[in-house]
């Protein structure tokens, strides 16, 4: 009986654990906000360009880079990013495509604020892999 | 032959005017922020996802209601927001469900500020309906 309970309890401790890797392994969404230099908007636009479609395209961890310019303040920039997960950012971060664009385009950048964020409908997936228009 | 310039003059002046009346039709981008009344967070949150719930759910013409809480300031809620058209912005904005969002808030949100956008890779299309898990 005494060892029955020591198997449950090593059961419940692995579960436990389980759950917080889970959870620690769960999306990461974040908002990147950033306002450019206007004099050098177009070149900065066309290096997040490249990098975005690089990324959606090889990258299996890179679910969503979504970005936007606003109307009234064209050099405010706007960025949903959702990765699978921790590991798959850090990944991101080391790739040459996000290299490229994050070295080519340091002297362009006059502000950036990195919001981690927490979705309220996370199942309203956005751009999964395998729904994206080829 | 004359006549045949007027034709030809006519049909380009349809062909123009279609293809703006195509891009006027075009989708609808925006970031919502707002700022939450501490207090009240949590009522407001529920209020926010039985509405994005439902929209996503019913309303073909809503393409992605994707909102965000800060982690650093909760109180920070960034809603992006794409429609199919303005058409499809302009019906959303009188059903019931979304009334009752907007009238049942009101008073927990301390500010809002709606900006329209350009997306910068538009065709990475984000949650659209088709695609969405059940």
């Amino acid at each position: 009986m005494k060892s029955l309970q020591i198997i449950l309890a090593l059961m419940l401790t692995q579960a436990t654990v389980q759950i917080a890797i889970a959870q620690e392994k769960g999306q990461m969404v974040r908002l990147a906000k950033l306002v450019i230099d206007s004099a050098r908007l177009e070149d900065y636009k066309a290096f997040l360009k490249e990098e975005i479609e690089t990324s959606l395209r090889i990258e299996p961890g890179v679910l969503t880079l979504y970005a936007v310019s606003e109307k009234q303040k064209p050099t405010h920039i706007t960025i949903l990013e959702i990765y699978r997960d921790v590991d798959a950012y850090k990944a991101h971060i080391q790739t040459p495509h996000f290299l490229k664009y994050k070295t080519g385009t340091v002297t362009m950048v006059k502000s950036l604020e990195l919001a981690e964020t927490v979705p309220l409908v996370p199942e309203a997936r956005v751009n999964q892999k395998k729904n994206r228009k080829k």
